[in-house]
């Protein structure tokens, strides 16, 4: 049983024409689905029916969804999650268009998360058949898919264990308040063989600090940021190296304030990879390698 | 239970002081050990003891090693190994300077296939307590990490099943000979979420066509290029784009011609992924999307 | 007084409707007139009224356009082309759509060039107030300009004195048959402060190599060369760096057979700058520094 | 006649040890002669002497050099420095090591200017005999070559009018204080083809805001990045596009607080190039394209 991937991220914007401007038209998705103030879109290299959803009214995060493999893989979890504590439902197909039956769970740090392995496949842009590397007539960033997402919680360490015990991450990067051994400030958790799949960092609970998209490499960032300049969207920091992690990213906000990244590279990690530790001294380098500086914004800012 | 990655691959070099040149000065490997006319190499941001090692005499690949998980899986895959009909032996630690005991499996294709959970741990050259993204002194290309290795098979149906059901890869892209549904011609599979971590496509049983190393992007490439003619290594094809897999590419020669290359990029498979489908019309955009031609060398030389 | 840069390429083609897309769309110029079976092309950053015609009927060179400074350059210059013994005569406003008066010369390779200060300005696609840094909606691969051309002529020495003599032009690098101070056969010549503005090789007389276009960078190239592959334009070779100028290269060729480069990088020169020299032997590496051979269609195929 | 380039920078240091680490170590330039105080740097792709001299004591410019064309080239900039009001004096050989005669000039703004053609030979550290693209063992960032400054004057219209009549520069680009008639705040000017050789924004007489070397491209950006943090180099701002000249850019601080830059890309001018305006309310995204945000340091820091 695994977890195979962020599978989308569902967030409420405060102007539903706004939001779906940027992502649709900067971002490049493609929506795939409209209905009761929603819209749910796909990137041009996702599978799955959809990996963004907007709702009008407000800003934050309402939930994030994880796709799991099938065969068992929810019954296991669930009873995992229900011994470690954590308050579980099932969810039924149509929940959340284009997804099957699943398993809503309310993490220690109050954010619903979603876990199913039913979702309509409608495949990529550029098809199964003797493919292109890419789809032409692309739109604005033109995003391929998205990554992961960075929350806020009052108990990173707590929250750490949920997903390693619960769902079977591996810290990949560790912040840690003072010394190796101290406490924990902030961890970064992978399903697969990239260096994350979900992060967090200590903040209050239920907050979404950013989720991101992967772009190809550091090219696509400066391309990516012209974009950004030319639709007038705000940046929070970047084009930087992150230390940790070590992608290429730039920080920016949607309309609604909901912040977003753009991340290229990495490394490769795997069920043997021993954690990384960073000490608060160094946490500006960790986050913006290039530019060792932490921006107010970035630290405050969530939503 | 599963396959992490590629662990090293082990060939054969008509010259070993040649050899190590290419290995250490033009593709930047530190050797981490010495003994019986063999030289184990690592690449910088490689945690176990080696990636690569060079015996002395002749050419070809003398077998390679993929690590697993522990805790059963070597008994579980020695099953279905024999289940298959494959011949398995253990291995003993020392067999392979800095590996415990392992598995070593004779393929249906007749390669030689090492499989181990115990391994020395030496560590990326950038440490794991605030690391700098790259170590600085690297030589000549500097390559990060090995990758994937594409043998050649008589029969790459029965090689694809044997992966699938005794290592639990997966097909990422299949090369058939006529339409979709014809014979199978090539696979590349993966056991983590990158495209591939070993392919084979029809040819003489027991050969190597390449072992590949990852590095950081398309503009690696260009670097890299740069370096292999400054150091007089015979290139076979590349730079240029793969439409299997997307990745960037150089075909190269070891100086006993064993086929190495340096890859880059990809996108995100995982165990829901359906497999790409390339039809013998379009092996070459598939081989060399840039050029769409396929180079004789490419398709005769292995070792 | 001096000679700018290359102003425009006037070619034949087989067949105006594929030229015209291979222009356009895979190459992104926009068209901005057509009359008598010719269409006048330019590109996003270019400011004067065209860089590329089209002309129906055949395939190869119908002549080149440099631009030059105004008051008295083109008088100085046919004074010296009559003494250095090239035929010269007045081109008249209208003879090319968008050119007022210049000069028609006729080189000691036979081909013909066109010397003209006055021409329409049409400006770049970004304009010059406040301008992004290319503009949305590119077509293909979105060429911003053209860069050089490259012609045979049977003797590159004379080519070389009557650039140097009456244009102004200093030769870059030269290639050279033997040892440094055998003949010349090849020579890479520029006006500004680039690499390259025109270059010839030996070879008949009156004949195109190809021309190019510049790109931003080695990125730009990977784009370029999954663009052709796409629109299924034949490459000769490429992506590819150069040895000579050090530029990053595809070459490729339009519907009717002219080859066509895209190029990017290089170096600085200026008028104190000391030419570089290749010899023979080193030629491959001059030519495709990355891969060290020489195609026997680039060194063959000219139109 | 002609200015050919921004040929040297003569600063000073407030420790000259450290100054020679940050510019030999980190930046990879080669110190080439040393006396009295001073040290003597060229960065590889250079064929000339020097390209900035370090002067231990205070910080802050002494002095630059253009060169220039021979051949009464300087008396016809003196005719015309002392036709304009400006003082000159000639220097001697000697007065820069491996500087032979030349012009000083004051500039307008107070600066002191250096013109010069005859200046020792060193060559690039590839040679001119079938040169590599780059040379082997580079240190740090392995800067190729200076490119240009940013001055400041209280009357950028009068120093523009210098360079214009004096000096044979053209305005690329002009920042004005209001609508595009306004009164000039900044202008970035070339001498050759490329978008600025020289710049200068409205701030106080003789000080220097920073001096730049030209990187290959974007990821050498990213890779000059990575050094300045590896070698605790102050960062002003970047990695980042810059709207003005399209380049790509990062401003940081050698350790006497001298502002340096590695900047990439931009376009080609040439003598009939139209300028660019920029108008106050866009000056943040003509800095900073991306973020659109002026950095106060940046804006206030001169040396």
């Amino acid at each position: 049983m695994a977890v195979i991937r962020l599978g989308y991220v569902h967030v409420r914007v405060t102007d539903l024409a706004q939001a779906r401007q940027h992502y649709q038209e900067t971002l490049g998705m493609d929506p795939v689905h409209e209905e009761d103030g929603r819209v749910y879109l796909k990137s041009w290299d996702e599978d799955d029916h959809h990996s963004v959803v907007l709702e009008e009214g407000g800003v934050g995060l309402v939930k994030f969804g994880y796709k799991v493999t099938g065969d068992g893989t929810l019954d296991a979890i669930e009873t995992r999650a229900r011994s470690f504590g954590a308050s579980c439902e099932r969810m039924s197909k149509g929940d959340n268009a284009g997804v099957g039956d699943g398993l809503r769970v309310t993490l220690p740090s109050d954010h619903v998360l979603e876990l199913y392995s039913d979702v309509e496949y409608l495949g990529t842009n550029v098809g199964k058949l003797n493919p292109a590397p890419w789809p032409r007539g692309l739109r604005g960033i033109g995003v391929p898919r998205i990554n992961h997402a960075l929350i806020t919680t009052e108990d990173p360490a707590l929250l750490e264990r949920f997903f390693q015990d619960v769902l079977a991450f591996r810290p990949a990067e560790r912040l840690v308040a003072g010394d190796e051994d101290s406490d924990l400030v902030g961890s970064w958790m992978y399903c697969g063989d990239q260096p994350h799949d979900i992060a967090f960092v200590k903040g209050a609970n239920g907050k979404l600090h950013h989720f991101a998209y992967e772009v190809d490499d550091w090219s696509a960032l400066l391309r990516a940021g012209d974009v950004m300049s030319m639709d007038d969207v705000p940046i929070d920091f970047g084009p930087a190296r992150h230390g940790i992690t070590r992608g290429g990213t730039i920080y920016f906000f949607d309309p609604s304030g909901n912040r977003n990244e753009v991340f290229s590279g990495g490394y490769r990690t795997g069920p043997d990879f021993r954690p990384i530790t960073w000490t608060m001294d160094q946490a500006a380098r960790g986050i913006n390698y290039t530019h060792r500086e932490i921006d107010q914004a970035f630290l405050e800012v969530v939503t």
